[in-house]
């Protein structure tokens, strides 16, 4: 059976996406495409033996992963499709009704980090669906991710707008790390070599897609609501590295979700040992 | 938005899939894989734009579609794909039970045809999920399809096989169709030039796969339990035609059809004008 493999099915992992495509990498993995919550879901349900899967997820359920090295999906500062869109400056949100949108995860506790340490501020939240006609019903502030706040990034009529890359950058001085790639770990111990030949495949097409970004960038102006100028942009602002200083903001935002509630313990990132198949 | 294409998700359909793969066409299409009936719910639904669809169920709603010209799944006689397993001989089945998967629909109206019209036989019908393990605790014949049917072609131990193609050749004399391309008819009419380049796209794929069926098999033969003599010889077999043979030999399925009571009336085939969007 070919590997089964997660994918976001949002433009910031587009160039993601081509460099497997130009690769003829569709033969080799099962690619299934989802929002963050349901590529969560079945990676650790055992649906998924390969996916990127939302930071805190990870720490969540570290027991049963193990981490691909190299990349993730983060931002040194903006960010652009992680936003809260909100009726009141955010100094005033306290006791005011916050719509988290049930896509995602990270973000989520990201929000309430930024909100009670860089704001003081505890509004009342709840879950909802990515819907914006009915998100504003019944919040004064949402949080939006993915495509949908990407337009927003550009035309927020009527609301005030945070970037959430932005405003953690402000609060801590860090780089944040949004999603990780994990395995399976009993997929990463009985299969450790086509863990490896997955993580090749990525890698390749991630070095491929970096050297591409305008060719995608064109690509992706034929399809989506964005100019060429916008996503070119757009993609050069991405960061998908794993190095010392993501880690770093990575196991910061750990620590201040313990604090909060958020998680229990913060976890060591395991990484992915391609003999053994486990790497501590 | 990319056209939502349907692809189904057996070994029948792979050489199509390696030339969609091969001509980057996931680019530009949103590939949405499944089994005939999750695909024929979905074309009807509107969740897919353009898809192929059982047979029966584009009689059953033509109404609302429009046929692609050039492709269909077919066989000439032996389908491989397409099988009854019985513990009994297939004169012997009256008043037996027989299990009908629930991941097809043109082979059930098939299958009744040619017991009741081939062998005047009238056993019990019952749909169940394709599981082999339990098929058989209730069932004294079954009904498979796809890759788990390809399997027993080969080693159909302890149970009498018999090749619904090849029956239905027996029958009939005639060319078997099982499954059609179709077109939700409001995006043929709304979105021609989309629909236009979507057959493109899907006829350059046909023409390279049936150039490179041996490539094909080999690369199918890494990750499917079958050999490359085996897989070539399967692809070699496998008919997409829709010529006048073929139309033919449809247009008799859905008579006999009406005579047993599954369709209404015989639908006269409609195929998209490019021009217009429909041509009747």
């Amino acid at each position: 059976m070919r590997p089964k493999v997660g994918h976001i099915q949002f433009l910031n992992c587009l160039p993601l996406y081509y460099g497997l495509v130009k690769s003829y990498a569709l033969l080799d993995i099962e690619l299934i495409k989802g929002t963050p919550t349901e590529l969560n879901n079945l990676l650790i349900s055992g649906g998924l033996d390969i996916s990127p899967i939302s930071s805190i997820e990870y720490a969540r359920h570290h027991e049963s992963l193990v981490l691909f090295p190299d990349f993730t999906v983060s931002s040194d500062g903006e960010v652009k499709s992680i936003l809260m869109l909100s009726r009141f400056p955010i100094e005033e949100l306290s006791g005011k009704k916050v719509a988290l949108t049930s896509t995602s995860a990270t973000s989520h506790v990201l929000l309430k980090l930024i909100l009670s340490r860089g704001y003081g501020v505890e509004p009342e939240y709840f879950i909802c669906l990515p819907d914006l006609n009915r998100l504003f019903e019944n919040a004064d502030a949402a949080l939006l991710i993915g495509d949908m706040a990407l337009k927003y990034s550009v035309d927020a009529k009527d609301f005030y707008l945070y970037d959430l890359g932005m405003e953690w950058k402000k609060l801590t001085g860090k780089k944040m790390v949004y999603a990780v790639w994990a395995v399976n770990r009993r997929f990463a111990e009985t299969r450790s070599e086509l863990s490896e030949y997955v993580f090749d495949i990525l890698k390749k097409s991630m070095v491929y897609s970096m050297e591409h970004l305008s060719e995608i960038a064109e690509y992706a102006a034929k399809w989506e609501p964005f100019s060429f100028f916008f996503l070119k942009e757009y993609f050069k602002s991405l960061r998908f590295d794993f190095g010392k200083d993501y880690q770093d903001g990575l196991l910061y935002f750990y620590r201040l979700a313990t604090e909060i509630g958020e998680l229990k313990t913060v976890p060591e990132p395991e990484f992915i040992n391609f003999h053994s198949g486990v790497k501590t």
